[in-house]
């Protein structure tokens, strides 16, 4: 494995989850691989889960690593030709370059602006980064792309389910703040690779970028949807078509215990009680949020561990 | 150890001080304890000497350490039954299960509001984390109480003591801020642990919780309280009675070299010179502050060894 | 060496400059070195190369590093016999010993004011760690020198020169903000120290520290200057004279390809694009930019198993 920013990077998913399973099992056995490894983290971004799991995935391979916050650092430029007498101090074509020097893996993660849309589309950090570091980039969730969090949700799906082809169900949540489409894009493109009956529910205005959810159900009936779902991953994002906007808030399409009827709740956290889903799915057994998070563990620590028997 | 929250959750005090003592002659020699165990320090709060001194306690025992400050990522939800939809993003319900999930041991910062009596008594974030965290948690200092600083002057007296039993006096001091009663109630809980002649004097009106001075001699004249002192632990608190109020900034309570009178002086750091004690005091041999904040390593290192080795 | 807070820290220059080329061969090769022994990294101001490079350096002699950004802490007092009731909440005295206990070597950057020119001079925050501290300290970058970076310049023109005696020139360079004298004031001294012949060009009203720049010829004519050079380094710095001020930011200063002609391209970074340098010098083999930061590893490596081994 050359690098991790989508999950059309891994050659065959089914192996890959089975293989993540197998490194939770013995999450040590392989320490020696990262000795005298480094791992560089640069968050433009906040971060919880992503920045503990993959920290501790990288030390569970005996890597060290090393966490900046490129905002304790300076502004970096990303347009070329620009004549930099304004904010930024520095160009991503040094900086990915120099950074590269000092670590063997660069993990990065850079959200969208909500705002210009095809600037978000174009991936312009995370691209500058692969396209001028010379180490392999592994994506810690990007403009449009979270592929750690959708290998981890894959797992999860995996170790739950009872029958051969579970229905899955993504369904739009309420959110106050406009947030990213990069968690349901990344869930979607993986559930078109795993073997599982997949389809999508959200309100009118909220569908998601049409290449990606080519081939895949929706549906404007929430209700329905749901209907028999093993697995519904309930989710907010903001409006792709009226690009970043909040649309809707309505409170029905909030996640309850009656909708779930038995189906196992799942989010890639942080998630808002009671507006998002309510307190009695995420304190009874049907959710696995939890199971969910400790995967990003495992999740992460496969992909570095195929990048780092490929250096 | 299961944890350590506050100093009852020591067994035998004397004995732990002495394991703390052996530890510092040889703070290497259980460095395989800690393999593959990985401790998160989790920061609500600034901290220096607590971050240092706790990572390298984690650190001399073979751990991997992993420092989050939480402002960093979002804010914490604590309440129950919350409809998020405001300025929190993330329960402490997930939050504390997903971290366990990272770490062996959890290690949480988060001083008083000083406004709110109830709540800071209450505890809410140190509990919460008690509550939902299934690792074990040490408390680096929480809205009451700092047990980890408490051990470490524990130890330093221990280490000076000329006599069976000092006279130990806690003399509070002025200061600009309103400052946390955490560091005091918790030297008061543990004089009363181990065997000193213990007093407290302060001005009227900056009486701590009569709960945990309960059976201490208080006096509002510091000359005759100090007199034949052995150690005097100076420090500032803010009214608990007119809760988180400075009622007085009395010079005349700054300590001096002529009212210690030969005692050793005693302080947790950070202190402000010339505002709590005179530098003729800090800059002599009758302070004994650096040797405290040495000790804060060896605090901790014992804290992590018994709860490590109960895991 | 017990110590490294300027060049003339190091006893034997060219000797210093080839070992560390030697362990940029086989940077794993002292692993032993660090062990059990670790490096604070104290943060007055942002960085990038610097952090990354020191502590991969450190983590590559097997030491353990623990980052703290001091002003995630509080403000430190550093002048004597102050009235600590205003900002400040810890006298350097203080931390500086205190941090020492938790460190066998502590490392500092803390830029200048670039407004009180005497205060800058000399040097107050790294003093008042060399003077205080109990371990030894390496300078990170303070007020008015960087040795670090000249180390690493001159590893680069050691590895890279095709003469004997290359020619070296320091060319101003303009830049919208005020930058600190302190990468060129260190390249200066270490340039007069290492064989090459050197020449500083810059506009009128930009000359540096003439005790630093004692016997170095200084020409107000870039173009002669830059004839026949065999590297030009090019960095901005504010007026010495008057100082900390911007008073000039003539774009006819600019590095061009033409005027190098030839020559080797050197930066500390980071650098704006089209304004201290044009995109067709970094963009072209004559930059070694990139090269000099790799080098930053090596620089700091060689500094910290020289402390180490005299420890």
């Amino acid at each position: 494995m050359k690098k991790y920013t989508n999950i059309y990077d891994i050659d065959n998913i089914p192996e890959m989850i089975q293989e993540a399973i197998q490194l939770k099992e013995k999450p040590f056995a392989y320490k020696n691989l990262g000795t005298n490894k480094t791992l560089v983290m640069l968050f433009f971004n906040a971060s919880l889960r992503t920045r503990l799991s993959t920290e501790k995935a990288a030390k569970n391979l005996g890597m060290e690593v090393m966490v900046l916050n490129v905002n304790d650092a300076w502004d970096l430029e990303f347009e070329d030709g620009t004549i930099m007498n304004f904010n930024t101090s520095e160009h991503v074509k040094e900086a990915a370059q120099v950074i590269s020097q000092y670590s063997n893996i660069i993990a990065v993660r850079a959200f969208p602006s909500l705002i210009d849309k095809e600037k978000d589309a174009s991936e312009l950090i995370l691209n500058s980064f692969i396209k001028y570091a010379t180490v392999p980039i592994v994506n810690m969730e990007s403009a449009t792309m979270h592929p750690l969090q959708s290998l981890a949700d894959a797992i999860t799906i995996e170790e739950l389910k009872m029958t051969k082809k579970p229905k899955v169900v993504l369904s739009w949540a309420p959110h106050p703040k406009a947030l990213p489409q990069a968690v349901a894009n990344s869930f979607v493109a993986m559930m078109k690779n795993i073997d599982v009956d997949f389809s999508i529910t959200h309100p009118k205005g909220y569908e998601l970028n049409p290449e990606i959810t080519m081939n895949v159900s929706i549906h404007y009936n929430q209700k329905e949807a749901l209907k028999d779902a093993d697995f519904v991953y309930t989710k907010n994002w903001s409006s792709y078509t009226d690009y970043g906007k909040v649309i809707s808030e309505d409170i029905d399409w909030m996640m309850t215990k009656d909708k779930l009827n038995g189906a196992k709740f799942m989010h890639c956290l942080p998630v808002r009680r009671n507006v998002v889903v309510e307190d009695a799915v995420l304190d009874s057994e049907a959710s696995v949020v939890i199971q969910q998070a400790n995967n990003r563990t495992y999740a992460a620590q496969i992909v570095l561990k195929k990048i780092l028997e490929n250096l």
